[in-house]
């Protein structure tokens, strides 16, 4: 069995802002020389995920007005309330909901995404931040 | 270490129909001879989900309306909006969120599935489709 | 290749109860003797979940307000009308969104959570119960 582990580093504005990351993905198993197994893709924060979806501008407004809808910013979040200078209770409670990680099958040399299956890096943050990804290759 | 891959077709006609894979995992496992080592589901489609639930009617009509609730369909999604002759904005949302995949322990040759656990595909989309899921059972 | 399966018991008494286990899974991790692989933990029912979160009080607040308004416990569920004597339709859809499982990279000997990632299991159910959990430990 082979492991590969790779860290990358990538700057963010935060607001639920999104990042396509498929590229970066296959690039990384193309170097891997792995052909079968699994990749795990796992952001180092609390308040960024990691998810799938088809990447086209209006799911783009659609993600960010639905986060706004379900779970607001707003001053009373009890994370704000009780820490003095927090204001982004909000992107806690979408990090830990929407998850920190992926994990997606490699078959034959290519990660198994349909047609339409892009993998994105959301940073739910209320300031510009650099974030940290983990990606674990492992299989033969 | 073994791995061992399989596809699977499945007719599905949307509005949060749920597909119980329980034991199509089950037979795919013993067919694998792995008796320890890691199961990962995943389905190549972003207006559909795997997840685990409580299988009774009760929980599927409460799973229903629970994203019809949250998640309703409206015209006015941006992704309906901007791309003419689209209409499942809301199916994009669902499916991004509930996520498309499990990774489920397997121990002794068995899934460590608890008593009450059932594997489910749900489909949110509003029309008709086949949904192909990659099964990667990786172990010994 | 090397897999160290365990279990572990918790008692919890539900109505959205955290418990934080990141020091158990690094003791698990550090019995393994594995440095670089996955760890995948599961929790064996359909009514509660393991997530990552920052845990201080006010997230622990936020996360508890924030369930009962989405997802509030209530009679008509279709779960408790259709089979007397239940009473946890909302802890069931809690738990099937937030999801049962986690994946976390190991390297070089450590979980690679960031500085304020901390592994928790949450009960959605409504009363005291006994959960059991599965960890898996893959690699080298």
């Amino acid at each position: 069995m082979t492991i590969a582990t790779h860290s990358l580093h990538i700057s963010m504005h935060g607001d639920s802002q999104l990042k396509n990351l498929t590229s970066s993905m296959n690039d990384l198993l193309s170097q891997s020389g792995i052909t079968n197994g699994t990749l795990t893709l796992f952001v180092k924060h609390t308040t960024a995920s990691v998810m799938i979806i088809e990447d086209e501008p209006g799911i783009r407004a659609d993600t960010k007005n639905f986060w706004n809808g379900i779970i607001p910013p707003k001053c009373d979040w009890e994370h704000n309330v009780r820490n003095q200078g927090e204001d982004n209770g909000h992107s806690h409670l979408r990090g830990q909901l929407q998850g920190p990680s992926l994990t997606i099958p490699i078959v034959q040399g290519t990660l198994t995404l349909g047609t339409w299956q892009q993998i994105v890096l959301i940073d739910f943050d209320t300031r510009a931040r650099t974030r940290e990804l983990v990606i674990q290759i492992m299989g033969e």
